[in-house]
C-alpha cells in the first residue's frame, strides 16, 4: 500500500467517525482537517468533493456495521438460530465507528437530501434485506422455517423494530428498548417462524 | 393575535418544514429567508438564536404530527382497538409537516448534537411513551389486555418498529414495510395482547 493510499484510507475512517455523528450538513470541512491533520488541499486532492468523500464514509462505517452484526453468524447452522444470533449481534456488538447505525442516519439526512447519499443508504438497506431474505428462504427449503412465513414481512419486522429501538435507545441512554426489541424478536422466531414438524 | 404573534407563527411553521426535511445542520438561515420573506434581523427579533428556533419548530412539527395520530383515538372505547387505531393512523395519515416523523430526524440529527433539541426529542419520546403505557395499563384494568402484558415492552414494540418502517418506507419510496409491520402489530394485538378470556 502506497503512502497516498494509506492516508486516503486515513480520511476516509476519520470522515466516517465524523459524518456518522454529526450528519453530512454537520460535518465541517474544519473539523475533517483537524481530524486528520491535514490541510485542505491534502484532503480534495483524493476527493473531488465533500460528497464523493461522505459516499466513501459511509461505504466504510457500514461494512465496519455490517461485519459486527454478521459475527460467527456463518458458523450456525440452523436459520432460525442464525436471525437470533444476528438479532443479539445487533443489540450486543457496538461497532467501532460510533454515532449509531450508518444506515439509520444516512437514510434519515439523505431522504430529503444528497441524492448520491441516499442512494448508498437504500443500496445498504437493499443489502440487509437481501441477506436476511436468503437466510429465511433457505430455511424454509430446509424446513426449519414454516411454510407459512413471507420473507420479506418478517425482514421488514427485525429490521425496522432494530433501528427503530437503536434510535429510542440512543435517545434514552438505555438499552432498555434494544432488550424488549429482542425478546420479543425471539419469543416471535421462537412460536411463529421456527418449524417443529 | 397581534401582528408580531403572527409573524412569529409563521416563523415557526415554515422553520418546522425546513427543519424536518434538512436538519439542524442542514437547514440554512438563508433558506428561512426565503421561506418567510424576511430579513435575517426580521427573524431574530422573535428569536434569540437559531437553536430556539429549531426547538419551537420542533415542538411545533411534533404537535401536528401527534394529532394526525391520535385522531379519533378518543372515540375508541376498548384499548386493543385504540392501539391499533394508533398504528393505522401512523401508517395512513401523512402529518402535514413534510419530511417525515419530527422525533425520528430530531432524534438522529441531535443525539450527538445539539443537547436543547436533543432534550426535545426525549420529551417527545417520554410523552409517546406515557400515552401508550395508558392505553394498555387501562386496558390491563378493565380485562381487555392480558395481564400478562408488559406496557414498555409492547410500548417499545410499537414505537420501534413504527419508526423504523417509516424510515426503510422513505428509503424505499413505498409503504411496504410500514404495511409489513401494520400487519405484524395488528396480528400481535389479536392473538398475544388481546384479553379474551
Amino acid at each position: 500500500m502506497s503512502k497516498g493510499d494509506d492516508t486516503r484510507r486515513r480520511i476516509v475512517s476519520e470522515a466516517a467517525k465524523l459524518f456518522n455523528r454529526q450528519g453530512f450538513a454537520g460535518a465541517a470541512m474544519s473539523d475533517l482537517m483537524q481530524a486528520t491533520g491535514l490541510e485542505k488541499g491534502g484532503i480534495y486532492r483524493h476527493f473531488s468533493s465533500k460528497q464523493e468523500l461522505a459516499a466513501e464514509a459511509f461505504d466504510y462505517a457500514w461494512q465496519v456495521a455490517w461485519d459486527a452484526r454478521m459475527d460467527e453468524l456463518k458458523s450456525i447452522p440452523n436459520s432460525v438460530d442464525r436471525l437470533k444470533r444476528f438479532v443479539g449481534n445487533f443489540v450486543d456488538k457496538r461497532p467501532a465507528v460510533p454515532g449509531g447505525c450508518p444506515l439509520l442516519n444516512t437514510a434519515i439526512d439523505a431522504d430529503d437530501g444528497d441524492p448520491i447519499l441516499r442512494e448508498r443508504a437504500l443500496k445498504a438497506l437493499r443489502g440487509w434485506r437481501r441477506t436476511l431474505n436468503e437466510i429465511v428462504t433457505k430455511g424454509i427449503e430446509r424446513k426449519e422455517i414454516r411454510p407459512t412465513v413471507d420473507p420479506r414481512k418478517l425482514t421488514a419486522l427485525v429490521i425496522s423494530s432494530l433501528e427503530g429501538a437503536l434510535m429510542m435507545s440512543r435517545l434514552e441512554k438505555n438499552n432498555e428498548a434494544l432488550l424488549a426489541i429482542q425478546s420479543h424478536l425471539e419469543s416471535y422466531l421462537e412460536e411463529q417462524v421456527r418449524f417443529s414438524g
